[in-house]
């Protein structure tokens, strides 16, 4: 399965759905940033938010691996977690988006 | 200077002030997340905040050493960045406050 073969024309359609989910989730913590830290009131919650970016950041930081051989499981996952859906995928082969889509499933 | 005997009522003074200080700079860094952090607009500031929070954390964590042996170092340091002043530390030896007095001038 990693072996497949991504045209010039595919790793256009990869690169910018990558953008488009990281764009998303990025925009998604930026709201929920901005709404929820107004309400700290005490150090341990300045500790949890830092605790939090961390594992949000180690997290984005490895989940948008744009490596070719790893994009069928990064997109799949982008699937399942409602970052992207198979029509920020179109461009890409029947069968690659037929793989992404059941391993979404799968996992 | 590191081997002064430390009483018990000035172990007390000594730990109240620390705690004085620390609740002073936590107060200071809470009210500037809240302030600052609403304006938050893209993803590169959040990873800021996020590196802000590390250094300062790492900061703190040293700074409010409370081993008797370094106490001197800790207030002198405290002094100067003003989280804390020479009334707060009033029960030490007057020994004890002129060497702080003297370290925070000094450092």
């Amino acid at each position: 399965m990693i072996n497949l073969n991504w045209t010039v024309e595919e790793q256009d359609v990869a690169q910018q759905a990558i953008k488009t989910a990281y764009d998303r989730e990025a925009q998604a913590l930026i709201h929920k940033i901005v709404h929820e830290t107004p309400a700290i009131q005490d150090i341990d919650a300045v500790w949890q938010l830092h605790d939090y970016l961390s594992a949000k950041r180690h997290q984005m930081d490895g989940k948008y691996d744009n490596r070719h051989p790893v994009l069928i499981f990064v997109f799949a996952n982008l699937l399942k977690e409602g970052w992207l859906s198979l029509e920020d995928l179109q461009g890409l082969e029947p069968d690659k988006l037929a793989k992404i889509s059941a391993l979404a499933k799968m996992t």
